[in-house]
């Protein structure tokens, strides 16, 4: 969002009248898919994505942060040819209105409002069936995909049922207990969470083994193992953002394809969810450094989704958040600018550098090696006050604030917000989606395109 | 935003899910007149309405606060059911990429993109053609409503051009001296602003009823009123906010169901632009009463709007924002829980009760006469230190501050902020408005719906 160079500007009008055309997107961009007419249009795959805290600040945010400030209009993102509509979040607890993640992506995943904390169960805690389980009964394959441990509240949401998503190892065991007509119900377990597979009282990673599924735990070994069923764990809990990531771990996008390689071999089709889980952990942190980061990563796995999809001509990509977190906003003390360029100067996130300094490395060699940007002596001084009296989270925060200021961030929280986030759809049916709906409206439509594919395939719906 | 009565939420699944259905919208619920076969139908009419700053925060939060408690899922505003898209508003200035409200009207008024303060002039300052003069052009009828003055910058970007919106008394004198092809070019004018009509070098209220149009102050004479063309002045500049004005006052929606009366008088059609001005101001103030007040305003002139659409069916309405302001957010201080109760309880804008006690009010009897709360000894000590100590807008701040944290709003910054704001599309060719478009662009497609129908009101469009 910084200023776009004048010459571009002065170009004459009936230039800029043709130039616009290729910024011109909509509902109907992907019409030949998604149009009404195609409501008929066989679906055998499902891909769920859902950007943790992902609210509207975050998807303008990253759409400049990505542009290119030598053209005369803001480039596209990856999603936003497939704006749709928008979802409602609240929750029905009865302390907090504003949902959790657990209770919104219970809502995405079975089509029932709940309480906060809750992991597919309602209101009275009973197990509500989700769409992964409904999809593997009708002989699907199925994966859940993230870069928090597997066993966090949005993918355990889809794979596991618990009262509390505290309780992680329940949830890690339900993954390899609960099983739908005699087999595992989630074929493919993709990202963080070590410690809850691998613990004391019990192995997860030897009995998913001994029945069948690989066990992969770094990058390369995802990428060399081909086999259909497969737990892969690249880190003790979450997994890094993606700026601080190491080779030996993947990315969304690669766990994504790596996914949608293994659910592609069934031929009654797949249903994947895939969750950006740290966008959410980024906003809790006031973060917009990391925020940014992993905006980015999860664009990557929608790209890689969307590529998919679009060479199946059979698959439903779905792609919201369950809440926005932080109250992050492009705007902040007056000033009418947002700056990205300070953002992009970060080589890695402020919670890294603020761990190295608090290790003892030298506050003012650490912001230079990773930050690409001329600090003022001010900026430096308040990271060393912090580095003198506080804690790695005052340190982190003294980093996070330079980015702040200069970048024009603001926030007024470190939990969620209620506002509504969008909805982005693509491939058959997604027409389905459009407009405003509550987020368990949103799992109920995408268990009916579950469901009615297949109990019929062969039947027109009635208009 | 409050808890949802548990009793209802533990009904069966198979009632809950029955009950959804009524809860359920989106793109295609006006599909009669929306639905891409219906690309054909006639336009006569296109009304555009603008939430001036009504960023998502303040149609979410409005949809919660407008909530009824007792049912099971929030009911939708009037807006929700014509959600289609979303709009990009970021402008060209040099030194400013959040818009201002002069540079969004512009590109939205005339399909280019612009420096902040324009009214509806280019990078290089020369006039740029409005929709609305387009539609002066092709005969129909003309009209400004809006509840600050109506020389405004939103307003005055359909209605003038001006390098400057702060040119206000140009920015009137244009309503009067420009013509096109010889006449007036704004049939309807509602509004605020006396002192910009009124003035010692100039009364164009006197050269507007010398030209035949009627010259109206209250809203009375209004009503009994029915010429083609009004000049209707309620304040001498901005109209007071819906919670504090008297019954002389006309609210949004009476403007717009008069404007829409004379208007409709011409067989040749109308464009009429409505704008809900201060839901803006109230987020500069960081005021959220204020700014629920007149969104209240906003949708009851929205419900006018559509009613009339609907009866008429050759009516485009489209409706959306020029920015977000205040980067107000239904979350703070780390509480998951946003609350429309206390907002409900204020019978007055803080302003108004920060006026009285400037004015020598006592503290606590003016909080109790027009906040329908018990306050907390520490609330009302806290405005009684700013009545002590401070000025008017210190009183304000402190009175604002009770219901933010009340409510559980945040607030990022007294400016404006640069997300995507919503589009909601009803009618015929709303279709076109679909997903998400740059603001330039929603002007570009007004006027190609103007155009392309009245030069060729038979000819099929091509698809």
């Amino acid at each position: 969002m910084l200023s776009k160079k004048v010459s571009k500007k002065l170009l004459p009008v009936a230039i800029l009248s043709s130039l616009v055309v290729g910024s011109s997107v909509g509902v109907f961009g992907n019409e030949v898919e998604a149009k009404p007419g195609n409501n008929k249009a066989k679906i055998h795959n499902v891909i769920f994505l859902i950007g943790d805290g992902m609210g509207t600040s975050y998807t303008s945010a990253y759409r400049y942060l990505k542009d290119d400030p030598s053209t005369l209009y803001t480039e596209n993102t990856a999603f936003d040819d497939d704006l749709i509509g928008m979802q409602e979040t609240y929750s029905w607890d009865e302390e907090e209105s504003i949902t959790d993640s657990a209770a919104a992506a219970t809502s995405m995943a079975t089509g029932i409002k709940t309480y906060n904390n809750a992991i597919a169960v309602d209101m009275e805690k009973n197990e509500a069936k989700t769409a992964l389980e409904q999809a593997k009964e009708e002989g699907k394959s199925t994966g859940l995909v993230a870069t928090s441990q597997v066993n966090h509240a949005t993918p355990a949401s889809f794979g596991a049922h618990d009262e509390s998503r505290h309780n992680y190892n329940d949830i890690a065991d339900d993954y390899f207990d609960e099983k739908v007509d005699g087999v595992h119900k989630v074929d493919v377990i993709l990202g963080g969470g070590t410690s809850y597979f691998d613990r004391e009282d019990r192995n997860l990673t030897e009995e998913f083994k001994e029945d069948g599924f690989s066990y992969v735990d770094s990058r390369e070994e995802m990428v060399n193992d081909d086999n259909e069923q497969v737990l892969g764990l690249f880190a003790p809990k979450g997994m890094d953002k993606m700026i601080d990531r190491t080779e030996d771990v993947p990315s969304l996008a690669e766990m994504t394809s790596s996914a949608l390689d293994r659910l592609n071999k069934n031929k009654d089709g797949f249903f994947l969810m895939v969750e950006g889980s740290q966008i959410d952990w980024a906003g809790h942190d006031n973060d917009v450094v990391s925020a940014m980061s992993d905006m980015e990563d999860f664009e990557q796995a929608y790209q890689e989704a969307i590529e998919f999809a679009k060479k199946d001509k059979h698959t439903l990509v779905i792609t919201t958040a369950d809440h926005s977190t932080g109250g992050m906003a492009m705007g902040r003390d007056g000033e009418y600018k947002w700056d990205p360029e300070p953002i992009k100067a970060a080589k890695r996130t402020p919670d890294f550098m603020a761990a190295k300094i608090s290790d003892g490395d030298d506050v003012e060699e650490t912001l230079a090696k990773y930050i690409d940007l001329e600090l003022t002596n001010e900026e430096v001084q308040s990271v060393k006050d912090a580095a003198t009296n506080g804690s790695t989270t005052e340190i982190d925060n003294a980093i996070e604030r330079i980015f702040d200021i200069r970048s024009g961030t603001g926030w007024t929280t470190g939990g969620h917000t209620g506002e509504d986030v969008i909805v982005y759809g693509y491939g058959p049916q997604s027409e389905k989606f459009a407009g405003l709906h509550d987020n368990h409206e949103i799992g109920q439509k995408v268990m009916e395109v579950l469901s009615d594919n297949e109990k019929s395939p062969k039947k027109a719906h009635k208009k």
